[in-house]
């Protein structure tokens, strides 16, 4: 480990302060990193072997632990903690992300004024008196909101709405939080109100008595059990008979009923989407922080096992990381994570500027254009890049796993747990297929808006010049001249308004044709699909070169090298595209094959340095095969035995002597006299 | 589904007959799953709660219930028996197959016949009086047997060899059964006779008495603990501490040692290499028989599942199958699993062919050189099938689990389970990326062959005509021609030899400028990693499209559909390769993607006929999600209450209730006087 790290030509320290965005930043995470591995409900030893009673129970005793922060930190700084314990421990950050993401979220972004301070008084905040859970998705319904089948029927007489799950496929599924830990939920549920139907909007629903847990009048709860990972979080199942609320239960931010039965609904509905993109930035930078901690386990195991002489004068062994195929394995996915990390923290800037802007802006004012097309951008966007790197980041854990060899399957090398708890990533807060196909949709409005002159927003400036780049021959004139980040940007540019293109022309073809937009838009998904993909790869492509431009000069070499490694093995695994569209030559594309060989083996170079800039501690890791010292062996001989000690009773001992020894306990036919003759 | 099943345009039991080799076997089958089903040690409905030590418990007592069928059955209808087993138990499939596959494989391919006779009669066969387990990796050593440190020395006062243990990373590791099941091994270890080195023999060692189950003098053995899957095998770790053994266990029908401390070694070391192929066979063939079981389960799911209205108009929201995107999804992976099924069917002759020529071949006969090229190409064909299937039916797993959506997470839907379970494929005997390097440097020998007019066998056959094939451009005149086996296989033949004479001309190159072989094949390794998986490709093409041609008429017309689409899907997937060699054009690629969604929306239409025809039964499948009659939310919401009954003690009342009752039980601050003015 040490000859790998004397290899820097970078000081590693600089880059953490420029990945943390910032030395003071550095320090904030390492005092988390510090305080969690302190914590004894946050000890991780023994966390591949409890069961789902325990780990349930463990991550409740942990929300006292961390409970009071949410008041005492400043919410940039409490982000930063729990995104740092979600990479150690995701069902706690599920389970605590469900009060104060969704059910919180969900009060903050729905309730009037009144109503939020009525329900922090009540505990909301300070998760002191009641604790929440968010009741959306049903048994038979998930992504399509609209089609919910839960009731909530106002009653004029008494004032109240009843809530009411019809059928069985209307039972709430899922809900996080809901089989043990809730006291109230905020329900998403059809209203009607004298018979007719407004949509969905959501209503708080008291589940249990807050002191003795019993539930409520017409509650029904169960719990939907074992789960692919996450177990720390109780998910679970409500049903709901008649269940009475006061009217001020349903959340009125937007839309309002009044005693009277009047119902307003909002001016402009759009608005109540922000919700919505939180979660989807969260798990953008999510999939950078664990693609770091995946490369870290699978990049510093591979600097320490050896495996084969690859010359026959070799003494030792030679390192996984020196064959050349272990290198193409390995250092696109280091790259990878770096792309996502700098894509991760764009991506909140993307954000955090809607939100100032929808602060700020109220109905009627003249900016409200502006902020509308700035949603309808970071909608889009965080819907593609949570799809496109939740996706990528659950197959390259795999990735990590397989190069790990043998050891990869066991439960204490950590990859198979993280497997486990990231790939719900792929399907919950909207279905990455289908947030892909929105992402897609926005893509070819824009060009459709495009062709028509407007012009477009930073995300998709590549449709600005249309023109330009269908026509456009590759920029390159030798093949050196592709080693370079304009020459890649503009190819990904032309690739993408090709791709994009493709879809738009299908759609019009299909409209003209005399179908609705929605069939029309139905009859070019594959090419939807397709345009949203390759867009993703440009887009994050532009975000890591941007980066680099921005980093300080001593760490502009080697950042140039990783992202070059991205661009053009991004571009390998394209090939069909990029040839399609005859931006590269077949002989171009031979080069690009060989120049990622080329920058694999110079990443390589300093893979170690790069890892450790990622500054996990081994508490973090929480795997014997990626400890900073390189230990590897021991470290998990010790953890294995630890958590298994030698000795101790047989589990099945009476069974296997008895399996064993069938000859004498078994039934012996009776001998028969007339042919034993002998 | 019952609307889906008169879709049928073909009789769905006759395609069973078909794929199962006829009625004989279909009924074998059937008597099987229903044997299982029977069978309460095989109970199934609560496998996705069972903890690590009752799933060991469990697998232990079903030993009894089938280890007499052992002997009962001829070897191809338990291999059949054994083969529905890993459908729905892959954990206990592993645990038997650790002793009768791995140990008594082990006896059988290497032991003397009379060492043979011995431990048969010690109750090898019958699992009677001893079980054993198979010790060949280490903790520092996998793929590479050559370099395991084991050593077992001769001594030849006493007539014994010495196995011992000399390192931690000596330690045996990953051994199934050994933790508690095994009381005999087989162990690799080097020999050293008179201080030389013979290279790596295998030797049967005592672990266990017999009767009392207590260690044996100088073994150390624990519990390798949790995994990602398959927790029904017991895998351990063995530490040997100058074990000593009678000369006579060391296994010696190749190399042989005798009391003077001689050294006999086999004629043909190569003859050895055959027990390898056997795992690899039988894991392409579960390969088939697992993407079967997940495309069940996905498949159905979609006949029943709604979402959104594809069109205002419609009443009820819209199948899940009957979105462009989710056939897209969908019907290739169907397709794969046909394909994949046929490749089984054909490895397995491949395999059984083998046999037949080694059983019937004596060192010095003239038919020597053709048995030993049918071991060279079913060796490299069954490596590289074994990793490409495996590779791809996981992802196929993990591709069917998203597409259930959020209910792709829950452990009773089955698909999470399969997919943890089936990963161990990819890394063990014989990692995949190494066994695919394997086969890709069998290609570049071939390719080097067929320059030099050797005549290539069957699975290699295109590079018999290089010129032609190199030169050849694309036999389709129009677009429509594409659409036929003939021309389908013409161009992965053009591809495959341009990708191969790729990776034979970097090694040409290398050996060129003065590297040794060893080296040059490193230097090429990513080009012969790309072969390797272009290869397989069409090598499966070629292997449906036989099985198609072969198909009674009547369900010609459907699997004729299936081949198309699985073809036409691969050659999209593969887009880059075609265009690169110019085999096909841009717009020749166009019209390839538009056929694959012809093709997907063709399939779509008797889907579920051609999923029913695989024949699994509700409790092989075990899934809710995957059930005949298609009523999945009942059967889910059963199962989910049967797990985990409603009502009953809550697991952390206590814990919650003072979390919530902070303000009664925290410590409050002694209120400061001077400040308390009012």
């Amino acid at each position: 480990m040490s000859e790998e790290r004397e290899k820097a030509t970078f000081d590693v320290r600089e880059l953490t302060y420029f990945l943390d965005g910032g030395e003071k930043f550095t320090k904030i995470r390492e005092k988390f990193m510090m305080e969690l591995e302190r914590d004894p409900t946050f000890r991780m030893y023994d966390m591949y072997d409890v069961t789902k009673d325990q780990i349930r129970e463990r991550t409740m005793e942990k929300f006292r632990t961390i409970v009071h922060y949410v008041s005492a930190e400043p919410v940039p700084i409490f982000t930063m903690r729990m995104q740092t314990i979600s990479l150690i421990d995701p069902g706690f950050w599920t389970r605590f992300g469900v009060h104060y993401g969704l059910f919180f979220g969900a009060l903050r972004g729905s309730a009037t004024s009144a109503q939020f301070s009525h329900w922090v008084s009540k505990g909301a905040l300070a998760l002191n008196g009641m604790v929440g859970c968010f009741a959306m998705t049903e048994l038979g319904h998930g992504s399509n909101v609209a089609g919910l089948e839960t009731t909530a029927t106002f009653d004029e007489a008494s004032d109240q709405f009843i809530i009411h799950t019809p059928t069985i496929t209307a039972t709430k599924w899922w809900i996080g939080g809901a089989a043990h830990t809730a006291t109230h939920t905020v329900v998403f549920a059809q209203l009607i109100v004298r018979g007719k139907r407004y949509g969905t909007k959501s209503f708080v629903v008291q589940l249990r008595d807050t002191r003795t847990y019993t539930l409520m009048p017409g509650i029904n709860i169960g719990d939907i059990g074992k789960k692919m990972g996450r177990d720390g979080i109780d998910n679970g199942w409500i049903q709901f008979t008649n269940v009475r609320i006061p009217r001020t239960n349903m959340l009125m931010k937007h839309t309002k009923v009044s005693r009277a039965g009047e119902v307003k609904e909002p001016p402009m509905a759009q608005l109540t989407y922000g919700a919505l993109i939180q979660g989807r930035v969260a798990m953008v930078v999510d999939s950078g922080n664990i693609a770091k901690k995946a490369v870290t386990i699978a990049g510093r195991y591979a600097a320490v096992r050896r495996q084969f002489q690859s010359s026959p004068h070799d003494v030792q062994e030679t390192k996984l990381i020196d064959y050349a195929i272990h290198q193409y394995r390995l250092m696109p996915l280091l790259a990878q994570a770096y792309a996502f990390h700098f894509t991760g923290v764009e991506t909140q800037k993307l954000y955090d500027n809607l939100m100032d802007k929808l602060e700020s802006t109220q109905p009627g004012d003249a900016s409200m254009q502006d902020t509308l097309d700035t949603l309808k951008e970071t909608h889009a966007t965080s819907a593609g890049l949570k799809a496109f790197c939740t996706w990528s980041t659950l197959n390259a854990i795999e990735a990590c796993r397989q190069t790990l060899g043998g050891h990869g399957y066991s439960a204490y090398t950590g990859l198979a747990t993280t497997y486990n708890d990231f790939a719900v990533h792929c399907t919950w807060e909207g279905d990455n297929t289908i947030l892909t196909l929105q992402s897609g949709r926005y893509l070819v409005s824009c060009y459709r808006e495009a062709l028509a002159g407007k012009a477009q927003p930073e995300g998709v400036s590549y449709l600005n010049h249309l023109d330009t780049l269908l026509n456009l021959g590759c920029g390159a004139k030798t093949n050196e001249d592709i080693l370079n980040f304009d020459i890649i940007q503009e190819a990904w540019g032309v690739v993408t308004a090709n791709v994009v293109k493709k879809a738009g022309d299908d759609f019009e073809v299909s409209l003209k044709a005399g179908m609705s937009p929605e069939a029309a838009y139905e009859e070019c998904s594959q090419a939807r699909l397709a345009a949203a993909k390759i867009h993703s790869f440009g887009y994050i492509f532009r975000r890591f070169a941007q980066a680099v431009k921005s980093a300080p000069e001593g760490l502009r070499p080697i950042l140039t090298k990783v992202c070059f490694l991205y661009g053009l093995y991004s571009i390998e695994q394209n090939a069909g595209f990029f040839l399609q569209y005859r931006y590269f030559t077949p002989s171009q594309m031979d080069f690009v094959r060989a120049q990622v060989n080329v920058f694999c083996r110079e990443v390589r170079q300093e893979y170690i340095p790069l890892i450790d800039a990622f500054n996990y501690s081994d508490y973090m890791i929480n795997s014997p095969l990626g400890v900073y010292d390189g230990n590897v062996y021991e470290k998990y001989f010790d953890q294995v035995k630890r958590q298994n000690p030698v000795g101790g009773e047989h589990p099945y001992l009476p069974l296997i002597q008895s399996l064993l020894r069938r000859d004498i306990e078994d039934d012996e036919p009776l001998e028969d006299d007339e042919e034993d003759e002998e």
